[in-house]
């Protein structure tokens, strides 16, 4: 940031009174310009055993496989951000979507959130933002061509936790993670 | 939005190729400013029977009550945001923080995540943005006086959901409770 949006004269970096951290002011305007995390928000679609994922038309990592997400837009919930998304990437509708992992990725300032929830129908196809769209069994996730580490813990935490329930013969729902991935996670994930 | 941060010409409003909404867009650099929603991390925290309140010293809402609570920073992780907010604004401490509340308030375009836990110790006091913290008791808690939605509707699910914990006689975590408030919702709560 150079310049301040209002006004267009030059930006200052210092610290305002009453507060601890460098901002970019505006000594025209006197406003403090914020950068703030953003949000981005998708889903863990499921049908039966099988989990959706796309493979990515356009960069960052495009040819490698995501669950369906994005960045939220202003004016919406987080769940209709998750759901517009698996709408634009997959075609793909969902059931009864519930929170799953809320994800901070610090180091790009980024919070991830996906909703679980069953497909709605099979009627999926590419959006323009994929290449391809397919349902996977456990055994055949491409975890060497996933393309984020959000997409790779989600499916992770995901698998356990149904072993779990399988395991506990539990009627239970699947429970909510909230963690963080650092920088050094993202290098070990590949 | 006036013009650009990077090079201070004017900005467009436009439409940019497959995109579907208008955005803020710098044709001489041609890069899109997004807008997009803030995340507010704050916490419930308890001790024994008693919620900490914070009587707010700044706008808005200075002189009502509110859950400790203010603006996600970037490199810092929701848990983090919440916990620094909390030694801010009250000069307390967490301990177990899990997430309770995440609530989006679409028309501000922010996301509110709360989290509970108990407080480590009574060494609490006011930070600079605070007039007075208090703990207080379920039938204490000034309802007419408190600064936002979001606090009043965490506040009514905790004890809702501590009524539900004590009645079946559960030995069960909180749920985490993710919705929405509308404008409307928010004109009703005053
Ligand atoms: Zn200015
Ligand atoms: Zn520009």
């Amino acid at each position: 940031m150079n310049f301040c949006s209002e006004c267009a004269q030059p930006i200052s970096q210092l610290v305002p009174e009453g507060d601890n951290r460098q901002r970019y002011v505006c000594l025209s305007c006197d406003i403090v310009h914020y950068k703030n995390p953003s949000i981005v928000a998708g889903t863990l679609p499921t049908y039966q055993e099988q989990i959706l994922l796309c493979k990515r038309a356009i960069e960052p990592r495009k040819g490698y496989w995501t669950l369906p997400a994005g960045f939220m837009e202003n004016g919406e919930t987080t769940e209709e951000g998750a759901l517009r998304e698996t709408l634009e990437e997959a075609n793909a509708r969902i059931k009864n979507p519930r929170l799953y992992t809320m994800i901070t990725v610090p180091h790009i300032s980024q919070v991830h959130i996906f909703f679980h929830g069953e497909l709605a129908d099979l009627d999926f196809s590419c959006g323009p933002e994929s290449l391809e769209v397919q349902l996977f069994d456990e055994v055949d996730i491409p975890w060497q061509e996933l393309a984020f580490p959000t997409t790779s813990k989600t499916l992770k935490h995901f698998f356990s936790d149904r072993q779990t329930i399988l395991n506990e013969n539990l009627s239970t729902q699947l429970p909510t993670h909230v963690f963080d991935i650092s920088e050094k996670d993202r290098l070990k994930l590949g």
